[in-house]
């Protein structure tokens, strides 16, 4: 029993060790710590001598004069661009990385919406009241209600949005995801934020909005009134070197919005606000997720909220990079219709459709991977089953007993464990973890049997700046700092505690739309 | 059934209405809005116009000079003014409110000290490493490893100094507190904070140095290169009323500490951490537990760490305000040597000594005040009993079914808890909840029986500012704020999600001496 868990933890460090490789905590720390080259600004009037506090001034001059600049072109910049566009404005979509999207566009592409017209058809009774009790429930009570209240309101209007004015297209099913009392997703034919992402952008271009790549945001300049009158970038900027851009000074005559995400892939910041997540512990997200943003926000003082609120996604493998393609495994069969279990026992130890932060705890706490366990009729939803065969990230077995062996779990329990989970199914309800169970629909019986070993991953940041409904930024005094929005994963507050599947995406909407309209409104 | 319930929730709701009547909303609202009143710095140079970004400058000339200012006189305030002295340093402590002490000389006088000499006299067996797991198994992981580290393996050194160069005189016998898997825990005899804060000042007084109150922190003062030179403050300062002192520059040659505390009392702050903690949930702080001097070190470009871990002491009584005295009724006597009812169902619902977070969120679940149930035997402990009882803080019953009457605990059930409890006691092994027990000693069997309604309660902020283990202050670029030290609650990081009780008071002679001895060096 003891060499078979060190063999697990062997595949697993593995894999770690190419993770970390891929960006290490040196290029990190060498990016993060350009701040310290920021010094050297001379003060005069009521105090004698130079003061450097963390943010910049005013340039004599600015190379460049926009209404509304946007920080990032995930989903809740380029929404952000689009309101603030369509409502007059002229505005400039900047982003650091050699390529548009951030995580947004890595994402599975689905989207939470509450009473939406799919919900209707497929006879789903929903609405926004219950919704937004899913996310409080999710986050421990630690949302801010008024911000989470505005997200279930404005969910079906943004997804409807999306497709009305942007040309979304979306599947003519909802998918069931974990920690929502009813059926409520839409997700993308390909399964990906990109579905989203480029129709986006493609509006964008029609309206004339640029959206630049390689650009850096270095600091937020404000005002002597404490106004934010625009940005210092660097302009070719090679992500992670940093001063590898040439300086720039945009002003921003009406507002800078802050779309800039959250710091899942910044090892250095993620770990200051929970020491346990050390490069050892994997990523879903793109490299491009650190905290420069924030930091940057930081500095010309916004308030941080709840920094330490740092999602796993507990649906990854720890067989393939990222976010990877497993995870939709988990999510369209081994999750809604099958089962999770410890290798160790053979038993279940989770509700397989409890919000994220339950799964993530409860495997974290087994000490190893989770096996994934669906039946053939479970993995017809799952569109790239081929592909993932073929990577040996899940595995095909005729009976439970080669499943058993090729995963050393001990097959008396695992056979017992079926015949429980399959008697809760044909009953309708799950005695055991009370996983919201379809009667009669879904039992683990159908052979051939698919599992893929489950590990956690950082996934979403919950944490950011504080912000209000108006998707203003609220400084330390409690007041809002005027000229400054945020949106999306770099606002915290929204899910508290913890994230619900399919509700980031709807958050950035809502929120990127609130701040580009308001944006071009002040 | 019903109706009782809500008859609890309209005690409670009295209750807080008179806390929150104590130190409103309006009033931390008008003492942190100051910060807006601080633009208009002119800046020249690299820059055309001026700046506001949340710091002032230096001032043309200063007030005062001083080695080392010491912001804040509690614990770890104190303990760093000795040891600045002590190392040759000219300090000067500085204390916003009337009284010195903050919240330390209100605490309850414990300390851990893992490897003391009363813990051989009483045969416990003890070492740093089993206090450091304990404080990372209550902090879920979060603390930060070295931080934790280094207060487990002074504690013993920090408790002996107290005694032996500051005449501190403690209880001969340490007492058991919850979440600490053996006794290490020293109590000063008054079973107050004040019995260490007291001959801290009398050596102070001793070592001419100045501890100053209505003294207010406005803001902390860099150079151009960043280094912390001095403080702006405030004399004569009349908390809350912002703006109500003179203001003074005094220079820190070597360094400024910020022993500022926690921000509990701090319902806008603490409510952007945690919007639970509204002014409707009480706390056991003082007044003066304001986020000002965490506020004013964010200003400078400190990271902020797990704010939004925010501890709840699960002891404390909704029949008194603040920590109060009911808390000893609990520590001493129900928690070890007693039971913990939950008063709609008669049955225990939790370890009565697991740590602070687990007892609170177990009482918060119910929704209403548990019942702290002690018999005659367990109560000898209890020093002001006669105090409480007259209070009607804590009621004295012949019989248990008087007891459940009072209470409307359906008797039953409460006669099989206690029976069922007793039967753990004589076994030495707590089946229900694995509280620890000693073999037949502490059932709840000899009348008259003794009951207080419990209710968590605000107590401690683990979060703060990061510091490493010299106890600077580490900025947003990762590296240490130069001239800027932070101990005590003021600092995050050491407790994780949770600190252990008696574990605040070591944090804060390690670090505070810590602090005060690099400080004078620097």
């Amino acid at each position: 029993m003891k060499q078979k868990k060190e063999e697990r933890f062997e595949d697993l460090s593995k894999m770690e060790e190419g993770a970390s490789a891929r960006v290490s905590r040196r290029n990190f720390l060498k990016s993060t710590g350009s701040a310290a080259a920021l010094a050297g600004i001379a003060a005069s009037g009521l105090v004698s001598s130079p003061v450097k506090a963390g943010a910049t001034g005013l340039p004599t001059k600015w190379d460049e004069k926009v209404d509304v600049v946007v920080i990032g072109s995930g989903f809740a910049g380029l929404a952000a661009a689009i309101e603030a566009k369509n409502a007059g404005a002229s505005v400039v979509v900047l982003e650091k990385m050699r390529v548009t999207g951030g995580n947004s566009s890595i994402n599975g592409g689905a989207i939470a919406a509450a009473g939406s017209p799919l919900q209707t058809r497929q006879g789903i009774k929903d609405s926004a009241d219950l919704m937004y009790k899913d996310m409080l429930e999710a986050g421990l009570g630690l949302n801010y209600p008024e911000l989470a209240r505005m997200v279930a309101e404005q969910s079906n209007e943004a997804v409807q949005w999306t497709m009305n004015s942007l040309g979304v297209e979306y599947k003519d099913a909802l998918i069931p995801l974990g920690g929502h009392s009813v059926i409520r997703s839409y997700v993308t034919p390909n399964k990906s934020g990109s579905g989203i992402i480029k129709p986006m952008l493609t509006n964008l271009k029609k309206l004339g909005v640029e959206v630049r790549t390689k650009t850096y945001l270095e600091e937020i300049i404000r005002d002597k009134e404490g106004q934010v009158k625009g940005v210092k970038i660097q302009e070719g900027y090679r992500f992670p070197e940093s001063n590898s851009g040439k300086v720039k000074y945009i002003e921003a005559k009406k507002a800078v919005i802050m779309a800039t995400g959250g710091f899942g892939m910044d090892f250095a910041f993620r770990t200051v606000q929970d020491p346990r997540l050390t490069k050892d512990v994997e990523s879903t997200n793109q490299p491009g997720a650190t905290a420069d943003g924030l930091i940057a926000a930081l500095k010309v003082g916004a308030t941080p909220v709840q920094l330490s609120w740092i999602q796993l996604g507990p649906w990854t493998s720890p067989d393939e990079k990222g976010f990877g393609m497993g995870v939709w495994f988990n999510i369209l069969a081994a999750c809604p219709s099958g089962i999770w279990v410890d290798p160790d026992t053979g038993k279940r130890f989770v509700n397989e459709l409890a919000d994220r932060k339950t799964r993530a705890d409860a495997i974290l706490k087994t000490g190893h991977p989770c096996i994934s366990i669906a039946d053939q009729q479970a993995v017809q939803e799952v569109g790239k089953l081929d592909e993932m065969l073929e990577k040996g990230l899940v595995k095909k077995f005729n009976t439970l007993g080669e499943l058993a062996s090729a995963y050393k779990i001990p097959l008396t329990p695992l056979q017992e464990t079926v015949r429980e989970y399959n008697s809760y199914v044909e009953a309708g309800k799950d005695k055991e973890f009370g996983k919201p169970l379809r009667k009669g629909s879904g039992p683990v019986a159908l052979a051939p049997f698919y599992a893929m070993r489950s590990w956690p991953k950082v996934h979403h940041c919950m944490g950011g700046v504080q912000i209000n409904t108006k998707a203003q930024v609220i400084g330390l005094n409690h007041k809002p700092i005027k000229g400054l929005y945020a949106a999306g994963e770099a606002a915290g507050g929204v899910h508290g505690a913890c994230r619900l599947g399919s509700c980031a995406t709807t958050d950035c909407i809502v929120f990127g739309r609130i701040a580009g309209k308001n944006a071009a409104a002040s």
